[in-house]
């Protein structure tokens, strides 16, 4: 039986409390939340929980294995790192610390207590995100050509955090687990309108190694909603639009062929290819559900984590990239590495 | 009665000759091309024309008024000074000269001639764009905030020249017709594939007086084709679909209000507007055929053309520093102004 | 203080109970429920309610002012009556009755005791319908033309029940709510696949008066989900795609002219014209919210029901007439009037 | 060398001749057209030809192997008949003829002097229909259960012909072309608006052996274009829209299954299934092209006409059953058989 301590009751708090709550060989034994209304909340949800405000007194008070962290973001390294100092796993909210300093602490703690340290990026559990990952790792998209995102609508301008902080981490996590390596640079342009200082819209270019491009749109201020994303293989490309109810993941076989001319480099002939295109029928299962059962196998020793803390570091270390880029009018900025 | 010259008969001209050939008060008077096999398809076309393969004798043996080059770019120059400095008007296919000294010559020489230079740029006479052209120009969408293109799909790899000079410059004459001034700076960042030299993808970032971005997404290694432009103004927006059949623009009535609060610079308020979309009709007339009428007139003097020579140069002058950006992977590069 | 009482607590109860139950002026005063898992769930979502297993009971021992009835459709006409006759106000949901002949006995009862009687066709209350109603009442699509609707997905064949009894209701209440008139007559030819006796697949004609048309293709064996209603009217058309998640209302000012030859009947000149198309901003309050409040009025005869039992009657004598032609391979049906 | 006879060089006829006159192995012998100008045109454009306004003279003049014939219908029984009996092979224009008995003369002539008769369907010979023939024939499909096919858009009003006669022999072409049988019944119901006697919107439902139902909808008055049909099959289901530039032609691996209770009737239990999708690659022959060349084929005995005059004549039986129906407001008309 694995005891589940929750820090946060707010908006997404509960549902990681429901999920916990359902499975098997598991319970939510502990909720910290500071705000009294919630806390209350929480108390007539899960009447048999230990129920407090203060992270300190659970971990002192109860026997929880892992704690999961579902505060604001400004709150991640502090919990985190008692958390871990106390000998508990944590599944921690997206992202993980405000700072790439402070994600690497973490990162480090948790190795060397080996413990489980896993960043909530529930994207990735996805039947999209899924199925794609398949189509990469068994190279049925051929070597990585380039990815483009497009992630707008009109939404709400948010006073103390720009678009690319609001929308680039879904993308930054998927990129990152499909290619499964960090870009080497970034570029991010950006602008503000309506006289606020935050930036409402912003292109972020990343370069990974080889020259391979990753880029992203990212916007509030767009009349339509768009959440598409290509990604070009040197056999297969997929287009995979998250607002497609139908058909969200589409495969073209389609792509270029090289006929080298061995004479000269500039007789070099490419063509295009076009085959059919196929729309796999995706898993209907709810990512929550899944990923909550994934940390589980990870407490148990059966699973590696999907997004393990180091993940969320580097999440954290292109934001961070980005954002200097920003400041500089889209100077190039390396991304910080090991 | 306008006499017509036409120089090249490839793939465009019998376009442009058909057009004039029908137009009132004006006469396809002579057809010069090279290539003897379309010169007999001319002659057989225009059985009345004068047909021969050397520009110089058309202008010495003829008496056209104004001289239409539709040859490869490389021609462009020498063609268009050669016809203004014998005192003729010139309409010459984009992009305009190869480079931006070339193109400036020609610009000078025409204003000191007192001749008429227009650069065909025929996206600019379609039902869509001139419908854009009167929202903008009524103010309809307020002030302008920001553009995002994107020209993408899978076609043929060119040996000589990348996609940013075979895609960019439709683009660059919408935008530059729209708005009515020149970038300021140029960015663009791209890739090869394939192992062909020229890039297949381009980012073309561009900054406006007042830090406002237009973004270009150029590809010929895309799984499907989008032609989509979205152009936000302070009031509505507007997304130009040129595959729509149905509803190519399309205005919504949606966009930020700000409620500025006067105590502090951080409370200002910032939420989003949703009204109506509509789509406007558009005019089904054809576009080249639209040119060809607006050519003649500004000929007889009672128009200015839309695509004047400056406007061909703007363009050039946008393509050279984005090519130099390009080079230097990205850096930001000045565009020239006058 | 109106007090309501709620017979039914299974799948659409709940939600009319949580509706009421935030109302002003308005309590929900008793939950019938026979079931006892449902009845016990209800005690625990409003401890302070009359919670019971039997609606004599209810109506003797508590003091409502209206039944809402949420049970299977063979409970509607039992329940109501005794409700009518006990002096309460009714809401029922759709359909009204399993035959016309209980609908007509429970409107004229509800009638001679001057009680509201509604049916919950949720439907009439979506911005959507609102919109198209608006648009239909001034005019602005001049007069009615035909009425065309598909409403096909791959669903669940049901054992007891056709495809138009499914689908049927809700398609019906909505052409009833924008013409305000009944068919005369109805077609309905189907098909039964998979060796069940239940058709799956419907497709049933009504014509109105004057020999206008409405068409319904509905299908549980279809491999798209499709919702949309064409509704042509001599001034303008709508196209209503209810999983259109932008613009489900599109208005198009489109349709034909007529220039009448006065000489002959044969040289009538129809021509088509096609003018800007809008989408309309719809409402986004929940429709069950508007429809609750909406009842209430009615109570208190503020307005009268949008839905009133005689519509109710309608869309049961529809399915009655359509059903007799399904029988007889599609021959017309006179549907039953006043 | 097959020689080729065209009758008739209006609107379709020249794209014969263009398509004869390109092919190996045959030539455009004649070219017999009424009106003056039109044969002009014929004499410009094929100036080795036998030009001529008569038929007779034609077939008496020239050595043809083959009539073409792409007059108005009403002259197609006249001129097919006087081909086939002067032992000339015939490709007639659609529909076949007026009338049923009409084609069925002509058809039993061919077969006694043992001439090919085809209809030029053109349909039949693009991709996506070439493609979903290829499912049905390959059992991919499965058994057939149903089809439905719409075809709609804001047209001009025929004086002469209403919708049935103007749209539906395209669809009924290919659902001949696909199942290879024909339909014992028809119904139709339509409507006239704008005051003119012809239907301007048709409903034709037909029944196949099993009771299988075929469904089209046939309008010139509706405000979008849609070209959509619907085959679905016990194992997949195809849309194929026509509309579509990327994907015409999607099959859906989705479908019902069933198990079979064997102790009731009503136990059965219906399920459904869904799976990948996929969309084939078409062809981007010409159809045109293809479609000549298979009748030059077929004069050759190597092949047998895809659409052969039994075909065109069942299209003809269909229509006028349809037509039938039509005047007596849907009754239920039988398709006459052999």
């Amino acid at each position: 039986m694995i005891n589940i301590g929750l820090i946060g009751y707010g908006y997404w708090g509960p549902n990681l409390a429901r999920n916990f709550a359902r499975m098997a060989d598991c319970r939510l034994a502990a909720v910290c939340e500071a705000k009294s209304d919630r806390a209350q909340q929480a108390a007539l949800d899960y009447p048999h929980c230990w129920i407090g405000s203060d992270s300190a007194s659970m971990l002192a008070e109860t026997d929880v294995d892992a704690v999961v962290i579902a505060t604001p973001v400004g709150a991640h390294y502090r919990l985190a790192k008692q958390a871990l100092q106390a000998g508990k796993h944590v599944l921690v909210e997206k992202p993980i610390t405000e700072t790439s300093a402070e994600a690497l602490e973490l990162v480090e703690l948790a190795e060397r207590k080996n413990l489980v340290l896993a960043v909530d990026h529930t994207f990735l559990f996805t039947g999209a995100v899924r199925k794609i990952k398949e189509l990469v790792d068994s190279k049925t998209l051929g070597d990585f050509l380039y990815l483009d995102s497009v992630r707008i609508n009109l939404g709400l301008f948010q006073p103390d955090v720009n678009v690319l902080y609001d929308l680039a981490p879904h993308d930054l996590s998927i990129v990152g687990h499909l290619l499964g390596e960090s870009p080497k640079w970034a570029r991010a342009m950006g602008a503000c309108h309506a006289g606020v200082g935050q930036e409402n819209i912003v292109y972020l270019h990343l370069e990974y190694p080889g020259g391979l491009p990753a880029h992203f749109h990212l916007s509030w201020l767009a009349p339509v909603k768009i959440r598409k994303t290509l990604i070009a293989g040197s056999e297969r490309m997929v287009v995979y639009d998250d607002l497609d109810q139908g058909e969200k993941v589409k495969v073209y076989d389609k792509g270029i062929t090289v006929n080298p001319d061995t004479e000269s480099i500039h007789n070099i002939k490419v063509a295009y290819r076009t085959g059919d295109m196929f729309a796999p029928k995706l898993s209907q299962r709810e990512a929550l559900s899944l990923e909550t059962e994934h940390f589980l196998r990870c407490l148990r020793g059966e699973e590696t984590p999907l997004c393990p803390g180091r993940a969320g570091l580097d999440v954290v270390r292109i934001l961070e990239a980005a954002q200097r880029s920003l400041r500089k009018g889209g100077s190039r900025v390396e991304v910080e590495g090991d």
